[in-house]
């Protein structure tokens, strides 16, 4: 699992500072997760292959997080795009993009699904063989939901030096894979255990902004792999999150502290202040485990 | 008369290229023109003061030239922005605006005027004491102008030598500027070329992209002392030129010799060749003034 962060400051785009977006490899898919204005540079620069984006999900609509997404749209078409693209977010995402593509007498050559979201409950939105994803529902000045990606548990893995060694023949291994114990001619019955290795355990991401504190989230949220948690301001300004609900760093670490999770990414933050390391060293007086999230950082999980 | 060039490439952003916007100071007036996705980054990059831009013209509504529009009329706002600010374009710029702002749940704080084109003469859309706008009928895919930013010729300036000399008192002056004559106390009638000097004279910068190889705009651009005329291709590709309605670079450099324009900028390049400097080499083999405008390129006229 590769978490790239394209973008994780608040409000304006800035000559070096880029609103959220983030990039999340998660078994061999490629999410692209918010989309603020110059998303779609922020791909490049970071060597972002266009093609494999087949999902994005936005968190809400807030220009700082869905500006970008009609030009990243376009140019999917400039560069000859022909895959669907699927774009999950609150409604009106749809009427956002297909206006715009009507007023600038604009098309996709590509079929556009939109999955516009309107429970206040958690809900898986997307699923395959591989990866689960779940709305995580946010509270913050508009309708807001951030997202659990989960990984499924992988099936046993064949233990080749075993079945070689019991000269079991290869049309069992489907078998052996699913679980299954084997019956040898000489009558012994091996059991599977003895023949496969325990899968990689299953990792899961939580991404989390725009939110006010909000303690609810945390049973959807339990033992995480990694949490990235909005944290717009310091506690020293704690009024100003509440009144524009977003959080404080030590609010991010408070919930990750109370959710379990290994790691803590922080982002979102307001451009008023001089040092984002603040914000590192609030979180810590709470929880131990603390990246500072950062434009064009990489995280392998 | 400054000229900023913020992006001057086709289609879209790249790492190093950006998409339309320019910054044209005239006479103390900063006007934007075209604000393609990341137009308020490259405003920061340029060092161009945000409250300063009262006037915003859009040539035609594509993305390239457009989609950076609703993102920095929400920095206005939250750069805390008072002053009213007026936008020119073809009809549907408002409806392009307005329902970001509503889907976005956001707003301005202050006034927008919208000033809708649909006209396919030419119009003085803008004037004040000093500065005439008007716009150039253009021919792409979509209805399209370009602008002419006229100065208007100054008063005559008082010659203070002169007026000493001949021992004028104060409360004439203004009538000098205004070209009257003064008849002196001793009977003498100065006239008033003996009294004054001619004033520096008005200049004026035609902006034209995106636009087929049009000769009908050549009376409206007539001895304009900067024409930029896009040329999203060189000849060897004029066949493309024609069918996605663009220019190349000698037929932009033969409108700017029709149109006997002092200098010629060119831009709104495809991204397809290596080197611009093609662009300057094809143009020069038309007309002799050739600039190749590039991105974060600024001009003195």
């Amino acid at each position: 699992m590769n978490l790239t962060i394209l973008g994780c400051y608040a409000a304006t785009p800035r000559t070096f500072t880029n609103p959220t977006a983030q990039i999340l490899e998660i078994r061999n898919r490629i999410f692209l997760i918010d989309c603020g204005e110059g998303t779609q540079v922020q791909l490049r620069k970071n060597k972002i292959k266009f093609s494999k984006i087949n999902h994005i999900f936005i968190s809400h609509l807030h220009g700082d997080h869905v500006f970008g997404l009609i030009g990243l749209i376009s140019t999917f078409t400039l560069l000859g795009r022909t895959t669907d693209l699927s774009i999950y977010g609150p409604v009106g995402i749809k009427e956002l993009i297909m206006m715009q593509l009507k007023l600038t007498s604009s098309w996709t050559n590509y079929n556009l699904h939109f999955h516009e979201l309107a429970s206040k409950e958690s809900a898986i939105i997307y699923e395959d063989d591989k990866v689960v994803v779940k709305t995580i529902p946010l509270k913050h000045r508009v309708y807001t939901n951030g997202y659990l990606f989960q990984e499924k548990p992988d099936s046993r893995k064949l233990n080749i030096g075993a079945v070689t060694r019991f000269e079991i023949e290869k049309c069992y291994y489907q078998n052996i894979k699913n679980g299954k114990d084997v019956l040898l001619d000489d009558g012994r019955l091996i059991e599977n255990h003895l023949l496969t290795i325990d899968p990689v355990q299953p990792k899961s991401y939580a991404f989390c902004s725009d939110t006010i504190f909000n303690e609810t989230i945390v049973p959807l949220i339990e033992n995480a792999d990694v949490l990235y948690h909005e944290s717009t301001f310091l506690e020293s300004e704690s009024d100003l999150a509440l009144k524009t609900m977003h959080s404080t760093a030590k609010q991010a670490a408070t919930i990750a502290l109370k959710a379990n999770v290994k790691q803590l990414i922080l982002g979102h933050y307001s451009t008023r202040y001089d040092s984002i390391r603040l914000f590192k060293e609030e979180a810590e007086t709470i929880f131990p485990n603390v990246i500072l999230g950062d434009d064009g950082l990489s995280f392998e999980f």
